[in-house]
Parts: structure tokens; sequence; C-alpha cells
């Protein structure tokens, strides 16, 4: 790591899309600053896979923010509703029917606005860095339906950062580089992703993806971020290392 | 309140612009959820006025979420750096000069991206709820030179808003009302900030302004906060009610 680098912020969760993202940022040239949320997430496993995919990949630190996303709970993911699994019967679909039929699209285990929570706390990050370069691993194609993965999204995000923030604001007065949110997996399949990851020496065994591990953080198999991770392995014809240490 | 008035979310800090903003939002018709944030803010009194203040103007319910800005540092009202007061010597000055010369037009009670990060907590909030009404109280005039309360930064909010969420995505494909944040008071001085204020029955004497109060929550008198609720006061012609009690 070169201490000309510039400084980026890059949105890490343990999971192997943030790892590839990771890999990439440090790849592009730039010093990565790693940043997880303790959120009150059910797979706090997935911090210590951060923090291990941080050391892995080089970050020059990675933070952890507490917030407390649980405070306003409506997400599979933050424990107020089971999480939803392939294959199962009654259980699963009445926690589907706690939604109102227009919602049925997005699933529960859709956190709300957490991906516009997540980048506002890396813009907060990036201004006290001095840095204008956030990185986020969010996808639109195997993406779980999560309207804040979009093109849209982080398109409309970077515009309202560069509005919202002392450096985004005296940047465009003097000509400098604008904030920046990097998306580089948006168009990418799971498989791409993971192809993309071992090109620039991702370890898979270090990610963590399930929504619902149990105790030991072994993970469901069955949640359907079990279920896309599982599939982008097989359709890139590969095994996943971290189903070898389970 | 009526069972039938539609839900909003009121950022709440518990000084006299959120406060004002609260009464407005009530008096617009809506059963109004008052959200405040511990933050590592120095003034932790004005979560004590936000409370008093959310009961005095009828809030439905009052959440404070703990948020970890400290985390970053990079502001004088998280205890990195020393509030400015006015008519100070060098050690006032000093502070100031912890910042490169380009970024003195922003003062050091600048906190990175918080309208934004609070912001994306309140739609968070407001999803959950299923409201699409959001209030903040920042405003452009007396505002400090904040670059999170100007328009420009509230509209581009809005439009991510209505592209991050669930509820904006939806009702954007069924031709129902989209997130809307409003901002009442971004084109008024403190003046008329207060004046609206009193004339929708808000006792300014539960409000809280001080960024640096003493142990005992008496208000500094110094900083800027202090010093733009004074001239508001003396502006409109009528004495401060906070005082009184101090």
């Amino acid at each position: 790591m070169s201490a000309a680098a510039r400084p980026a912020v890059v949105l890490l969760s343990g999971g192997l899309d943030s790892a590839t993202t990771l890999a990439q940022a440090r790849d592009d040239g730039y010093s990565c600053y790693a940043l997880s949320f303790d959120y009150g997430q059910r797979h706090k496993f997935e911090l210590q896979a951060a923090a291990a995919v941080a050391d892995h990949l080089g970050a020059v630190e990675h933070r952890v923010a507490t917030i407390d996303l649980r405070a306003f709970g409506g997400s599979a993911l933050t424990g107020d509703i089971d999480v939803p699994k392939q294959n199962e019967g009654a259980a699963g679909e009445t926690s589907q029917l706690e939604r109102p039929a227009s919602h049925s699209d997005i699933p529960v285990t859709y956190v709300p606005a957490r991906n516009t929570i997540f980048l506002s706390f890396a813009l907060g990050f990036a201004e006290v860095l001095d840095a204008t370069d956030i990185f986020i691993g969010v996808n639109a194609v195997d993406y779980s339906g999560y309207p804040d993965c979009r093109p849209a999204f982080v398109g409309a995000f970077e515009k309202m950062a560069n509005l919202a923030t002392r450096i985004g604001v005296e940047h465009a007065a003097n000509n400098q580089p604008a904030i920046r949110i990097h998306a580089p997996l948006i168009h990418m399949t799971k498989a791409e992703i993971i192809q993309r990851g071992l090109a620039l020496g991702v370890n898979f065994g270090l990610t963590h993806s399930c929504y619902d591990p149990d105790p030991s953080g072994r993970p469901c198999n069955r949640c359907d971020s079990c279920t896309l991770r599982a599939a982008g392995f097989h359709q890139a014809g590969l095994d996943d290392p971290a189903m070898a240490s389970v």
C-alpha cells in the first residue's frame, strides 16, 4: 500500500459481495478504510467475518459502528419477523403474510432504508478522512429485490452526497473531484462476482452470507442469501470454500 | 388528535427550530412520531428538552435512537474540537485553525453528514410506520453555514428517498403519495421561526439550544447557537422564556 494512495471508505458486511468490492477498491489503487455495522442483526457472525476479510485484504482500518436499527423493527434481519426459508411450509409463508399484499415483491429480509443509512455513515466517515470515494457491494442482478440495490438509487445518493457535505460543496467550488459512490458489482451476476473475487485474490472461505446461522455460525443453507451464494458457486463451476469448514 | 390523521416522522432535537417544526406538523394535521438521536453530543440536555417538547406538543411517540457518530470524530459537537465562542481570544481561534483554510466558511460545529444520517434514520422509521411524510427543522437563513441545511440538499434527499425504499417504489408504481421531506422553516429568519412557534402554541421555555452548556444545563450564551437564538428573540422583540429559568 503506497503512502500516496487516495483513501476510500468501503462498506464491508463480511459477505462475498463486499469482500470482492474491498478487493476491487484495493486493486483500483485506493487505501481502504473498511466500515461495518452492528445493527442488531441476527447474523452477528458476519462482523467476525468482516474483521477477518478486512485484515486479509489489507484494509488500513476496520471500524464497526453500532447503530440502533432495531429501534424501528420491520425486518426479518433485525429479529421482528422470521427469516423465510426455501422448501418451508406454513411457518415461512405466514411470516410473508405479515406484510400487506402490495409489499409482496420485496422480501421480509429487507431492512428499511438500510443502504441509505449505511451510505450516510460512510459519507460522514469519508468526510472526516477527506476522502471522496465510497465503495458499496450492491448488485442489481442477483439482488433479492431490494430497492436500495439499484443503479438509480446509487446515482441519487451520489448527487445528494455532493450537496450534503462540506467536502462536496467545497470540491465543487474548487473544481476538485466530486464524491463518488462506486458500486463495481452492480451489473454482475453472483457467479461473475465470485470469479472477479477469485481473480483479485479473495479467500471466500473467510466470508459469511447466511441471514440466519445456528449459534455456532453454521449457515442454514435455506435462506435467500445462502441460496443465492450456492447458486453462484454452482454457476461458476466452483466449490464454496466456506462449506469445506462447516 | 384524530385517529384518521396521517402519520409523519418529525426530527426533534429539543431546540427551538425543531419544536416549531413539530408544532407545524401537528397543525398541518399529522399524527407525529418524534425522533431524536443520542449521538455522543456535548449538549445531551437537548434530549431531555426533546422529551419535554414531544410531550408538550402531543407527539404520538418519541423515540431516541443511539448512534455512533463519535466513532468518526471531526466535529466540535461530538467533542473532538472546542466549541468556538463569541468574544473569545486565541483559544477559540486556534480551534478554527485546526481546519485547513479552504474549510473556513463552514464552522467546526458542523457534524459530518449529520442531517443525511438523521434523515436516513427518519426514512427507515417512516417506512416501518407506512408514513410518507418526514419533517426536519433546517433553515437556510440563520443557519450557521451548514451545507446540509440548504433547499438543494433537502430536494436531493427527497429524490433519493423515493428510489431507496419499498414505500417509495411501490407508491410510485401505484400512483400513491411520494415520500416528502418537509422543511417548513427553510426560508424563515430566526425571528420568524420564533413568531411562528408562538402562534402555534410552542412553549420555548422547554427548548434548549446551547452547543456547550455547563454541567447543570445552563447555556453558555456565547456559542453560535446561543447567539443566533438571542438575536432571534431580540429581533422578534420578545424575551426568551428559557432565560427566565436560568
